[in-house]
């Protein structure tokens, strides 16, 4: 007697992301109530189970979703408003006056539709925000159907969403009462830096931290000069401010971390917070490179995120994780460091442990979520094939993601939006684009 | 009375990469005999010409085709066979095998098909090729209708191609001799580098430089290794070696060069060779950055190419122009430097000089071949759009490239290829694939 499931998913090659049966050829997903609940080979699964569904994705392999672990998605709307500045320049000049006046409730959930739409045909299934109007973030999200960590953001300088910190906890603790059963959605908290946010409020956050079992965002160590300043201030580090506070644990989550001396090393390992790279945000703005390989030596878990779009300027994970292995085989003076393996995981399970689910997602597991992509790899651009690991991570363009499920839902089908109004997210772009231009 | 000419094509958008009206709206280019006869207003080109064909590119916008200055296209055919692996493990054990087994006109004349059908579909419209069996890459380019220079390569070492520095040169020049007349194809001389062509050798080269009037491509100061073994064996960098012989000159493309010291730059401003920049390459082999921003204040040009896909692993100008921009920026340590105009001009103009062909082609001007690409804007990934420069470099997939055009003939389609059969290649690199793997 056949099981009755709801979707058996047939694939050329699957890549697990687990540490065994990592790439596994014409095999099949068997999902039941949104979970994986067989991997077994396609012959076998044909004669085990019934689906309401079956797909053959025979030219292609399929992967977990991918995971951003670093974003502010609403900026989307600002892409390319302003490049090739200096930092404080870009922001000063460009980014905080278009926000101050422009962000809103309604462009956060246009921009978070845009941003969306644009991970979805990327393969993300999953992304770590920090912005402002959570709320419209949420909704965007709820409707496209992505799983989204959305953070309580916390900073001691007024916008649009919020005039004082009491009102960024306030709107923040709001926004978690709301959501915090959700399926999909998980609010976080997300302290700005240690150079925005007061040492009174971010032992609030911690505090806060304790009291929900929330996980905390916080941009550290970007950029030298912000260990400079910290150190000709506090004569402490980031991290060591942090550290002494007892912020710095696997709750945390410490984005960007480019700067790493042998004290921050070792209070990694003691605390073993998660940190987030974002290599290409960190090339462009000139503020280093988080020492990936180094880290993965030491047995410190490293995710991978693309920051905002308006300082990246895509949302594109295919084009980071390549980035990522660049980077991190110049930053590791070693062309056999960051693997293409060791980047695929970066972008899936890494990025899942960091945000404190993985055993909910982040590889193609029994028992966990059907979240996965899959990836045509009969084109032009990936043929021969030789190792399916590199050619994916080192060739394939983002455009070559034809299909996305998350949590058993299918989000693209044959590059097509199933939950998105692609004519509609791009009118909407360019009414606020003319808006802003002006 | 309206003059008849054989193409209009009207674009939301032009870039010209010319210093003056650099960025043009609701422009025309009109062809005649595959030449651009003139470029102005779209209303004003309606009552001037009359067209045999007339496009719109209604949400497009038109640059030059892109110029790939350094690659080894058949070697796409070994493209992820092995990565994540030291220089001379990789050309040991992993390439040269290959090569030696596989490599045969045959294989070049597939492989070459490959890899013109990625050029094509990501705009690229002229490259600079370096390989073995060059009227088998010749063929292909006549077949494709591409712009092709391709280098006669020098090389101590035996291969499939050549057994000896003799058999080379005579194979070279039987190549010259028959293309050098044709309209889309150049030779070129390919001198492998300095550490595996012998000084006579070199000076060969030099003299059928002079002879025939050919630019010299050769392997420059790749790697810090590379300049070290050339001190040590003849207490002289690389390029003072070939300076000393006279072969540093506006004809010399000095291919690499991340190793550049105060003497070398003295040289360079001295003689002004053309320099190309391969930076995925160098990334990923962790050979070093060329100091692109530092070149461009001394006013040495400086080209972009990809390298062989073997070790890139793709031929992909718009994602070399990103992270020519990001490494460009990092290694001046400045986020202003390596702007997006001056990066798509690394990838249109400056390769043109290189090559001795800015009279032809290399940017959007009355008299120059009709060599054209257009870029699709109206996508999820490419809106709002503020500045159409940084768009097309900092965000821009390469799938959005919609049309291609060489000296007036159209190669692309709405992403059609015209003249080449993409599943014949795919399924041609598959059988290759086999053989390779086994």
């Amino acid at each position: 007697m056949m099981e009755k499931i709801d979707q058996l998913i047939h694939a050329k090659w699957m890549i697990t992301c687990e540490d065994e049966n990592q790439i596994l050829e014409n095999h099949a997903l068997a999902i039941k109530d949104k979970k994986i609940i067989d991997i077994l080979p396609s012959d076998k699964a044909k004669t085990m189970y019934q689906a309401t569904n079956t797909q053959e994705y025979n030219t292609h392999v399929i992967t977990p979703g991918l995971i951003n672990s670093h974003t502010h998605i609403a900026m989307n709307i600002f892409r390319g408003l302003a490049d090739d500045l200096e930092l404080m320049d870009w922001l000063n000049n460009h980014i905080w006056p278009a926000e101050g006046k422009w962000v809103s409730d309604e462009l956060v959930y246009d921009a978070s539709l845009l941003a969306m739409a644009e991970m979805i045909r990327s393969g993300t299934t999953c992304f770590n925000d920090m912005y402002f109007f959570l709320g419209a973030t949420a909704k965007a999200a709820e409707l496209a159907g992505m799983r989204a960590h959305i953070g309580m953001t916390v900073i001691d300088v007024p916008t649009a969403w919020a005039k004082t910190p009491d009102e960024y906890f306030a709107k923040g603790l709001e926004f978690y009462h709301q959501y915090k059963n959700h399926e999909l959605i998980t609010p976080t908290l997300a302290p700005h830096s240690t150079y925005t946010v007061s040492l009174d409020n971010l032992r609030k956050v911690n505090e806060l931290s304790n009291e929900y079992g929330l996980k905390i965002n916080i941009h550290l160590q970007e950029a030298p000069s912000e260990v400079e300043q910290s150190l000709a201030q506090y004569q402490k580090r980031p991290l060591q401010r942090l550290h002494d506070i007892g912020m710095v644990s696997p709750n945390l989550i410490a984005i960007h971390m480019t700067q790493i001396n042998e004290d921050d090393m070792d209070i990694l390992e003691a605390t073993r917070p998660h940190l987030v790279h974002c290599p290409e945000s960190n090339m462009k703005l000139v503020s280093g490179a988080c020492p990936v390989e180094n880290l993965h030596r030491h047995g410190i878990n490293v995710a991978l995120g693309t920051d905002g779009a308006a300082s990246n300027n895509d949302l594109d994970m295919f084009g980071e994780m390549r980035t990522a292995a660049f980077l991190g085989k110049m930053t590791a003076h070693d062309p056999k460091a960051v693997c293409a393996l060791h980047t695929l995981k970066m972008a899936t399970l890494a990025g899942a442990k960091a945000l404190g689910i993985d055993h909910l997602t982040g590889s193609l597991s029994v028992g966990k979520c059907a979240d996965f992509i899959a990836i045509n790899l009969e084109e032009i651009e990936t043929q021969p094939l030789y190792h399916v690991v590199s050619q994916l991570v080192y060739a394939t363009p983002r455009s070559q993601v034809t299909d996305v499920w998350v949590a058993g839902k299918q989000l693209l089908k044959n590059r097509e939006l199933l939950t998105l109004d692609k004519k509609e997210i791009i009118k909407k772009a360019q009414v606020w684009g003319k808006k802003i231009k002006n």
